[in-house]
């Protein structure tokens, strides 16, 4: 048996979701397993420059806990890893990994991959649903953990808007740029995070992308991650003046996800191309369906 | 010339959506105000038994504040309220209050009653948008303010989904109520509302009344301002059990507002009526449409 699991990068925060938004892209890890009388992992891509990735693999490590609970066996499989999703980005590269991990061991044990239980899985090693939410469905995103299960409402976004998404050339680490956060906050900053982020639902829900600029800003944690890399402010001024409808910090940083109508695309793609030589801008659609799983 | 002025109820906060989210519910105070001679006020309804709702009228203080800068004259004005929402219960007394004066004196200014600039203007005398942005606009608001004005999206609610409101007799302190709350919040509490109030947005905009429920707790206020009536949480548990979607104290009390579908909400108007002898309790339908102003 074979199977090539592919799961896309995904945004979380869009700005003031903290740990609740998200949205998928189309740029995607595809994991391929086939059984095997010996094992091996190969990984080409994003990764394949690093000797732990290959000596201690996280979608290894997940998919054996998983495919012995649920076989009782440690098979033999051949792993062969094609990563395009940048490491410690913001752009969901170990949501990506985990719920790839999980579903595949669910096909290769010849269970039923039920997306909602999949979702539920992932919980056991991340506890944050923006990320894994809309890598298992894809979409727009808005989910609360509620009694130890991910609840979502998902939408599906028109093929008219698109992402130009701004990767800097050095990673933040997600518990060093949480650390950073302060520990408590005044009313005035929940209200503005809590009633930002619903008018940023209600816009993407009602696809009134001309709210969104309003509806994306944050009050909590952006200015604070965005100081370990000051030229992030410019990305996002820059962006602004192009025709940007939202420009955010994806996830904990570095990677700055802009949303554009496809027609100011081009333009926006390059005015962050010449102006951040250094960093890698890329346009990408927006993935509506999340993971999915191949058999061959 | 004479106007009446018809401005509805209003829930905010919908549980977790504190200073951000509300609707508007069938239920009115009317003024009418025609040109005469001769200076007067009198009040039917709610307010009619208060003394200093007569001396000290905040409509009418409100609107000649207005009447008077847009005109540069004081004329006297017959003022007849016919009040029916309930003041001090967190059911939007005071916003219907700015909202019907300030359109009152635009009208009887001569002034074209735009609905945006009369929502703007009522930032001036009430900093929170969660009731005035329905009380002019009807429906269910999600709301921000954004350099001084009031950023909204509008959902209209179908008419199978109603509201049975509870109106305790006693009244809450919104000042009072406000400063019983903590300072400051834990990031885990900042995530719980935000991911909540997106969700419930989310909930409302996609008409997906099953996830009400789950989106519209809270951890910020509710609990703390429960307590000061601690009944709430009886009318809580019994209005879920008998099929309410959404349970969320009023504003900042001491009503409570449960929707529920149509056809359940008989029975849940019975049995809050039954267990709650002392209190009002009210079926009511969601008003779509805001204040409006009738020449005649």
């Amino acid at each position: 048996m074979k199977i090539t699991v592919k799961v896309p990068a995904t945004s979380a925060n869009l700005g003031p979701g903290f740990d609740a938004l998200g949205l998928a892209l189309k740029l995607y890890n595809e994991s391929v397993i086939e059984s095997s009388s010996y094992f091996s992992i190969s990984v080409k891509g994003e990764g394949s420059d690093k000797p732990h990735v290959k000596t201690n693999n996280t979608f290894v490590t997940i998919f054996y806990d998983i495919y012995k609970k649920l076989t009782g066996r440690r098979d033999n499989f051949r792993f062969s890893f094609y990563n395009s999703i940048p490491f410690s980005r913001g752009l969901g590269s170990s949501s990506a990994v985990i719920t790839g991990a999980i579903a595949a061991a669910y096909k290769m044990a010849d269970f039923q991959v039920n997306k909602e239980h999949i979702l539920n899985q992932t919980l056991v090693y991340e506890s944050h649903p923006d990320n894994i939410t809309p890598a298992v469905y894809g979409g727009f995103i808005s989910a609360v953990i509620h009694e130890g299960k991910i609840i979502k409402i998902k939408k599906e976004i028109p093929s008219n808007i698109k992402a130009v998404v701004v990767i800097p050339n050095t990673a933040m680490s997600t518990e060093r740029s949480r650390a950073a956060l302060p520990k408590e906050y005044k009313m005035k900053d929940v209200v503005f995070n809590l009633s930002h982020a619903a008018l940023l639902s209600s816009a993407f829900m009602s696809e009134n992308w001309d709210m969104l600029k309003t509806a994306s800003q944050d009050a909590v944690h952006e200015n604070i991650r965005m100081k370990a890399l000051s030229e992030l402010f410019e990305v996002r001024r820059i962006a602004y003046e192009e025709g940007a409808l939202l420009s955010a910090l994806s996830g904990s940083g570095s990677s700055f996800l802009n949303l554009v109508y496809e027609k100011h695309a081009p333009k926006l793609l390059n005015a962050l191309k010449s102006s951040f030589k250094e960093f890698k801008v890329i346009e990408l659609d927006i993935d509506n369906d999340g993971f999915s799983i191949l058999e061959s």
